[in-house]
């Protein structure tokens, strides 16, 4: 059903307020579920149903473990990954525009950091290029295993135009775990070649496939790729030497570099802008409308639901959200 | 046939020589090309055969663009990939050293890099995580596209662990162009699905693929992947606002940083060895011996290579570097 935007951002924050979270927190979570839930991505309004987010009680001031000019490692002290994560951001975002450089890392949240875009966003939105890798359980084997050790490691980055950013936001895994649990879910079989199960045969049964272990995306290239996204938001920013059993564990990396260290800023985003414009005006594929350059299909989404002020919302989710909200 | 490794690197430095090199330049470039050549990667001694890599005749000295605590912007003034690379490198590691971080450009160089591990390697044995991107010419489309823009875009990164760094180099490209190359000239065709012809259809003849453009590894994440690369290696560190017709054109960006901005470095480097350990430990797939991670292989060729004093290197190519060296 359609959802006006304002009511769809009330009903929000009241699940957030009866999830334990005080104000300033409501309106930073909500920041983070809206980006993805008004680009049309899958991290939105659907993290707050069933068992939700719920605020850890014994949560704790985020501190901070490690501190230099241009770094920070901090314990986020079992607050919300989004919460920890936006802080975190600020933190980079702040030093970058001190020194050129931030690179802050995170350990100790409970919950996840929901669209990595977001960060990565904001940053470019600032003006300057941003990584952002995150951490989670052990859900991704290693090429030629079918352990699950890694993450499904998703990464991201922000780069500034004159225009809006480009953005990406993947995981180095070949599907979200996300996905899998929704097919679990919907009793809908998973893409062939995606997971395996617990020995080691590729399976289409999302079941099996979380009892066994996600493939990284890309062969070997892209279990490289989770493998760099591992130690940078485990072995470089946690507070426990291995395993990943709770998910204080899991860790988070944003690196916020200043393109004029190396640029004019200014010469930067038209450089950039003019590569994105060379990119849509390049020989199509059959088949292929139009070539879409990362973080554009979301913008076109958001803005078409900016325009109207109301966005296609699920009955039964939209139901979900509502009773979670009283 | 087998070379001893001393006559390897005596008529290698003798061809250096003779292709123009003065005496510390044929140092810094016989290490890049040993790196690959002995440990099996392909952009050994096969660079200096046929066109080879002769010396720039107008090339200057690598010059400073711009300049901070953490960064700076080198114009290589033509001269060898290799040398301003390594020179970009030393400069990088030194400004992290100091300060934490340090991040160096590179333009207007003349002649490839080689093999990228190679820089990321001496950066993770100097203790520190580098990554390093390298641009190219126009090569590979966009996802969508069959028009060459982007370069292979090869990225590379090392991590320091307690016994051998981890270093992983790889071309975000489905094939290095250098294997299209290869294949045109022994007659071969190249794999299914890994480039395009100049009307968009999908080639395995290397002569169409030359004239066409090579596809990303991984689908769009690839793709997207590809487009970081690109901007990191062009937009960032160029002279030129468009285009990359000359090889002077073609980026290159490293970026060092002390992981005891963020935790104790030994204690990174344990994590990161036991990291290495789980996944050698991990249940292997049917089928898999041993599960390697990134640079393993590379070890483990060059220390038999090492052990024997020789190599074995194929009669032609032997032949035409001892050409190359009279």
């Amino acid at each position: 059903m359609k959802v006006q935007v304002d009511e769809l951002k009330r009903v929000t924050l009241q699940v957030l307020a009866r999830s334990g979270y005080p104000p300033d927190e409501c309106e930073t979570i909500l920041n983070v579920i809206m980006y993805a839930q008004l680009r049309g991505n899958n991290q939105g309004i659907v993290k707050l149903i069933g068992a939700g987010m719920p605020r850890d009680k014994a949560c704790k001031p985020i501190t901070t473990q490690r501190d230099t000019k241009l770094s920070a490692l901090l314990d986020g002290g079992r607050n919300s990954g989004m919460v920890v994560v936006t802080y975190a951001m600020k933190l980079a975002i702040q030093k970058a525009g001190e020194h050129g450089i931030g690179i802050v890392g995170t350990n100790n949240t409970n919950s996840s950091t929901g669209a990595i875009g977001y960060y990565a966003s904001q940053i470019a939105q600032a003006g300057y290029i941003g990584l952002v890798f995150s951490g989670s359980g052990e859900y991704m084997a290693m090429h030629g295993s079918y352990q699950p050790i890694f993450g499904t490691n998703p990464l991201a980055f922000g780069i500034p135009t004159t225009g809006k950013p480009i953005v990406f936001d993947m995981a180095t895994a070949s599907i979200a775990r996300f996905g899998i649990v929704e097919a679990k879910t919907a009793g809908r079989s998973i893409p062939e070649g995606v997971a395996y199960d617990n020995k080691g045969e590729i399976t289409t049964d999302p079941a099996a496939a979380l009892g066994g272990a996600i493939r990284a995306f890309g062969g070997y290239k892209g279990a490289a790729l989770a493998l760099l996204v591992e130690v940078l938001t485990h072995p470089l920013v946690s507070t426990t030497p291995d395993g990943k059993g709770h998910k204080s564990d899991w860790g988070n990396l944003l690196l916020v570099i200043d393109p004029e260290l190396l640029v004019d800023g200014d010469t930067f985003a038209e450089r950039t802008s003019s590569l994105v414009q060379r990119l849509k005006d390049a020989q199509k594929l059959p088949g292929v409308y139009e070539i879409l350059v990362p973080g554009e299909r979301g913008d076109r989404f958001m803005d078409s639901v900016m325009q109207a002020g109301s966005i296609e919302i699920e009955d039964q989710l939209w139901a979900a959200l509502q009773q979670a909200a009283n």
